[in-house]
């Protein structure tokens, strides 16, 4: 690092529990000169409150907040994946401008700004990726580093008190989209991030089990576990209930299936 | 829970960096009695030392730490899937037997011990497999809380930049005994851990990427990235230096595959 380059720090804080911050965290925020908040359309306010949260906490000295709104990303039900992945480089491309024009204006060179991101900066979260498009477009000198942070797949696990892989077995994650393809027929586990169209209902057979959280670690935490043709439809339920209360969901499960199932498209 | 339930704290700590630890775990375990601390063999005093270096510095008030042994596990080179099996059962029955009198002859009812883990005891750890067979096998009554961790594959993701999943993709976490069979031909990434055996040197192909990491977040951590073919020999030789001379070794990697590759087993 030159003392020219900008530093970028992406700070994983955990699935919704503030307790969930990692010491390495709560000093990389410490360090930290700029915080840029990106909200994320209906689902901002919640998750700008609990980053605010976290700076009044844990970061005494004086420090910069800039936010910004998410470019909008279409969403449309069940796209084929062509369709998926142009409508998130398109997305992805609009970001990069965002956050190049956040980082060349907001911070000075030498200077350290910092993302907070939900979950685990390693796990289904953009901002690596769209760090990596503006470095290649700007040509700005960027430092990053990053702060891993508790998955909401860990958190799930450990408020269902169980591990997500069996003995000597794999474990798949899967976006929801591309459950029916990933779910071994033969049995194993899966667990599913980013499920907006409640994939687990194509999946039926005795042999399944699902361990299901959404709002792990905040007040409004809701956990179902079961045989999946018994729990499914009353998850359907609360999700679509909880996501109309709050205006948002973020949820995750795992399937463990010890045999044989049918999945139906 | 009673008051004369026996409580068990399960504390992920992480995967080597002492400042992995959450808020989360600093409170857990500053409210535990009772600390066990189960020796691995070689790995031990490397082990224990973290453990112990934690205590020191997060836990103010006495607490009382209890070691043992942990029950031998025979390790034979490549058996297949039963025998590998048979084997962690009957290692699993012999720890859950020591678990058992740990917590019936250590911890009076009403208090609480804490078992600190290694990583995120939702992923490849054995912690909470053995807590169910001793409160099954023992009649005790027994409540479990876990505190999830850092888990090492989050920590090599932050330590290469990277993440361990592609835009829309899934990712597949597996030992290493399972690697050639979970690999996908066609394109995808693959979180190993566990790999006695150097699994990566049994696939090939220009389309392979390999990031790999051990020892992560100490003052010894190795991290190796490039095209498999390229580094596999290099990655090979540090293992085996890294694990004479620490006499132990703790890595994990991913395979991010682009393109077909071949496995020879």
């Amino acid at each position: 690092m030159t003392t020219d380059s900008r530093r970028i720090l992406v700070i994983g804080i955990g699935a919704g529990d503030p307790d969930h911050l990692t010491l390495a965290a709560v000093k990389a925020m410490r360090r930290s000169d700029v915080f840029f908040f990106v909200g994320k359309g209906t689902e901002k306010a919640s998750l700008i409150d609990l980053r605010r949260y976290l700076l009044d906490e844990h970061v005494p000295n004086p420090c910069r907040v800039v936010e910004v709104d998410d470019p909008r990303r279409d969403r449309v039900r069940r796209q084929d994946t062509a369709t998926y992945l142009a409508a998130v480089a398109d997305w992805r491309g609009r970001r990069a401008e965002v956050y190049e024009l956040l980082i060349r204006d907001e911070l000075s060179p030498g200077d350290t700004g910092a993302f907070l991101v939900w979950g685990d900066p390693g796990l289904y979260d953009g901002t690596l990726g769209i760090l990596a498009d503006v470095q290649q477009r700007s040509g700005m000198a960027i430092d990053v580093d990053v702060i891993p942070g508790i998955s909401s797949a860990s958190a799930l696990a450990a408020r269902h008190g169980i591990t997500l892989n069996r003995v000597g077995g794999p474990v798949h994650f899967t976006p929801g989209r591309r459950l029916t393809e990933i779910c071994p027929n033969d049995g194993g586990d899966v667990v599913v991030l980013l499920d907006a169209d409640d994939a687990f209902t194509r999946i039926h057979g005795d042999g399944v089990w699902i361990y299901w959280g959404a709002y792990l670690g905040t007040p409004h935490e809701l956990l179902v576990s079961g045989a999946l043709d018994e729990v499914a439809d009353r998850i359907r339920r609360l999700r679509a209930e909880a996501r109309a209360r709050h205006g948002w969901i973020m949820d995750t499960y795992l399937l463990r299936i010890t045999a044989p199932h049918a999945d139906q498209r």
